[in-house]
């Protein structure tokens, strides 16, 4: 669990690890996306128990007409790492992805880069393992039945996650494209899950223990009123995730114990932006380290109230540090100009010095 | 001077532009330093000129015992930018560099990266073009005798902007470290330059139209004292860049007429934290685009306090991409998940879709 240490001689080295898509990839066919998760979601609840030891910021983020850009750094003082993620909901009618990703990890003590890898799909893997750890102190003992509602990029990540790590059997989709659910259950078909297609979210909700939602319209939409929704169930909400995109109604929120990660930032992105600012809500560190309670009783609604926290992130990189570390699966890019006199950059420009080799590409 | 577009179908690819340590170097040997140099500090007098269009904010900085790691963010409706950089002065004791940067270039429509550069020495390239351009606007007329005070670095491409933009004919070099001054007089003898070592800080700025400050201590110095400097002088103070750490005695502030890149940021971290938060100082774009004065007569002192700002950076990148889109001088980086129905990143997981190709170097 301990980060294998870069020595000051591997840090002279110009090359950082980088972790292409076709690498993530491989990765995952190498190891399974639900050995994945379940290791991200491990390092996740280790960095969540020495949460304290964190720099907390919310993101920064670039608002455009069309989207936006954002940052998320962290880090303790061990590692730093960040996040670039846009989200741009009209890319899709052009062929392009929503959200996009990728991540750096950093050593602290020397400044320098440690590991570039692809994020957007580390972070379909993260956000799974993330609702999945969260569900295991909160849902319904038992809880074999998960509602699924919106069947995008993410949707198939997070039935994995659940059954993994909760043992989900069961899964009811919906999502108002009909095309997307049979997307969704045709990628499924060999992961030994009973899928059921719904035709609209009563009835996707009917019996569920467990309920995600995880659209992703840029708006305040109302995907699950108070009405629809039985004591005793998990909400898995993590679609609400920017200043304006809600999916729960206020109603909803209001009869349920709220657990989020990052309360200031949860404040702006998340659903509870429809409430007051000192509405009662938990963060997800405190029931992981035992200082609060999570699920009290059988009858008790829980929502999560997921916006996606960048030491998530953080966790996720160091985990496929060390995974990659091990087996020599990933590449190497040369980002960081190593002088031989750290005082001497110039010398570099040396025509003796600059050899034209391409990209090194390591196993 | 126009961006090259990238379509929506280049989008589509999962590449984007990687710059590495080597192509940097490679493209220095193409076209030399001094010209990079002035292709830079011609985006940057073009982004300056249209400094209102950008988001500005003060750089994310993450703080630990042995030093900083930050992101500076920015960028117009066109483009987005951010540079990671550390800055840690006790690496270069374990043969480490104080300074390390990488950056990336995005599309601000989609959200997208296009490219990633190495910016270690990008970052020497454009600090020494910003210097100089703003010297074209403060400096004595027929300035030709350069004062370089510290010679790490940055000192030698410090040296060829002034030489390439300003016509600088006769440097004169100090440094604590007697090695570093023959290192930089050893790395610029086939450059066409007059250079002169000398034994304190009172010699070397004897008699020089320019002084440049340029340590590296992360402390509070005292390089330049008042009485040590002339009137009718132009000081270009660049090693004073963050809290804590300046170069110039206050009353050689006081005396003089002090130029700043963005004023958030260089009251917290240029020599002028030295000042109170009121004390005069002229945001350089004012100056580029004639709305305030710069140097107004022979007699006038003036000193450049600037530690760098990331639409410098930005203006950086942008040259580069598109130097490069027009050479292909660079590589591509698989950094983008490419799905072919958007909605379907899971399919990427399909093993036909995953080939184990290495990294994929181009020209």
């Amino acid at each position: 669990m301990v980060l294998i240490m870069k020595t000051v001689d591997d840090l002279k080295s110009p090359n950082i690890s980088f972790i292409s898509v076709t690498q993530m990839l491989s990765l995952i066919q190498t190891y399974s996306a639900g050995m994945l998760i379940e290791g991200i979601a491990e390092h996740i609840k280790e960095d969540f128990i020495r949460w304290d030891d964190f720099d907390k910021s919310p993101r920064f983020a670039a608002h455009s007409q069309e989207g936006v850009i954002e940052l998320m750094p962290t880090g303790n003082s061990d590692k730093f790492s960040f996040k670039y993620v846009n989200g741009h909901p009209k890319n899709t009618k052009v062929g392009l992805q929503t959200v996009t990703a990728f991540g750096v990890l950093s050593d602290v003590a020397s400044g320098y880069p440690l590991m570039l890898s692809e994020m957007t799909i580390l972070t379909a893997l993260r956000t799974a393992a993330t609702s999945a750890l969260v569900a295991e102190y909160l849902a319904p003992k038992n809880s074999s039945i998960l509602a699924m509602i919106g069947c995008g990029a993410q949707s198939e990540f997070q039935i994995l996650a659940f059954k993994h790590i909760l043992g989900i059997t069961h899964v009811k989709l919906y999502d108002i494209d009909p095309s997307a659910m049979t997307k969704c259950a045709d990628n499924l078909k060999n992961y030994d899950i009973n899928i059921e297609l719904c035709s609209n979210a009563h009835e996707v909700v009917c019996g569920a223990h467990i309920i995600t939602t995880c659209t992703a319209d840029k708006k305040n939409a109302t995907i699950l009123t108070s009405d629809m929704v039985s004591d005793g169930v998990h909400i898995n909400a993590i679609g609400g995730d920017c200043p304006g995109k809600t999916e729960l109604e206020d109603k909803l929120l209001e009869r349920a114990t709220v657990f989020v990660e990052y309360e200031p930032q949860t404040r702006i992105e998340g659903d509870i932006q429809q409430l007051t600012s000192t509405s009662p809500v938990i963060e997800m560190h405190h029931v992981i380290r035992g200082t609060k309670a999570g699920r009290t009783n059988d009858n008790q609604l829980t929502i999560f109230d997921g916006v996606g926290f960048a030491i998530e992130d953080y966790s996720a990189l160091r985990y496929m540090y060390n995974l990659v570390k091990n087996t020599n699966q990933f590449q190497q890019i040369e980002l960081v100009a190593s002088p031989e006199n750290p005082r001497n950059l110039f010398g570099l420009l040396d025509s003796s010095n600059i050899n034209h080799a391409d990209c090194k590409g390591v196993a």
